[in-house]
């Protein structure tokens, strides 16, 4: 393979952040509903959510302009993509554009899965916000969002 | 929680492009490298690769200005961020904003992650794109790129 452009070390412009480490296991899960537990990974561009259902909870049918990838990791995710139903497992995607109407939830069994947006989901920022600003909130307080701005690289892993 | 703004079904616009699904698993995986294969999966505004690294392979130092979050999956990957050099295991990820210079490999153990680009990287889609047409690459042929427009969802998941 010609590594000319694809591992180029020539750059049109210079970074304007740092890069930086993050322990995903070790963050804190914020819940957002009961049963539905997130740990959220925030970037300029996009918004990592590691989410995990429990047994027979429901993130009802919505819309929101940020584009989202649903990745099941573990267990079995019903999802509702705009009227389309299936049961997705590991390492199936639901690729959800912006305001695609989509809901999800569990049955029997447990879910972990990602969620990817981009650009960050500008609401769950504003509650997450407002759950460590102390605002009252159905969110636990012990969570938060992992940001570049809030962490450097050397407290981020050990 | 109040569910007005985050479960809301009040859409300020009408999508522009229908939902799908994915089996990343089913997908072929396209040679990047030796010992270094992706399985990629594009959205409009996001790439997830499915990455796997055999023991000694090595991403050289580069750049782009694509934003990248890698996710490790499971393995040892060592990643240079900078010249910030870790070993991340299961479950630890690395934001990479654009234009900061990275660089990953493994040594005695194999590694599965995920890499995640806003937007989706050009260079690569010009790679997969080649590959497709038949263009000499070093990419194995067999693989390709899961994109909205090239497969319906029907076809996507039985």
């Amino acid at each position: 393979m010609e590594t000319d452009d694809y591992f180029t070390m020539r750059a049109a412009a210079a970074p304007t952040e740092a890069g930086r480490y993050v322990d995903g296991a070790a963050m804190d899960s914020v819940e957002v509903l009961p049963g539905l537990g997130i740990r959220p990974v925030v970037s300029e561009r996009m918004m990592v959510n590691f989410v995990s259902f429990a047994p027979h909870t429901e993130a009802p049918m919505h819309v929101h302009e940020e584009e989202q990838i649903a990745i099941v990791v573990e267990g079995d995710l019903e999802v509702d993509l705009d009227g389309d139903v299936r049961t997705l497992h590991d390492g199936e995607l639901a690729i959800i554009p912006a305001w695609v109407p989509h809901g999800m939830r569990t049955h029997e069994t447990a879910c972990r899965e990602m969620d990817i947006f981009s650009p960050p989901r500008r609401a769950l920022l504003q509650r997450l916000e407002a759950a460590s600003a102390g605002t009252p909130s159905q969110m636990s307080s012990g969570g938060g969002v992992e940001h570049g701005a809030e962490k450097p690289p050397s407290e981020a892993l050990p």
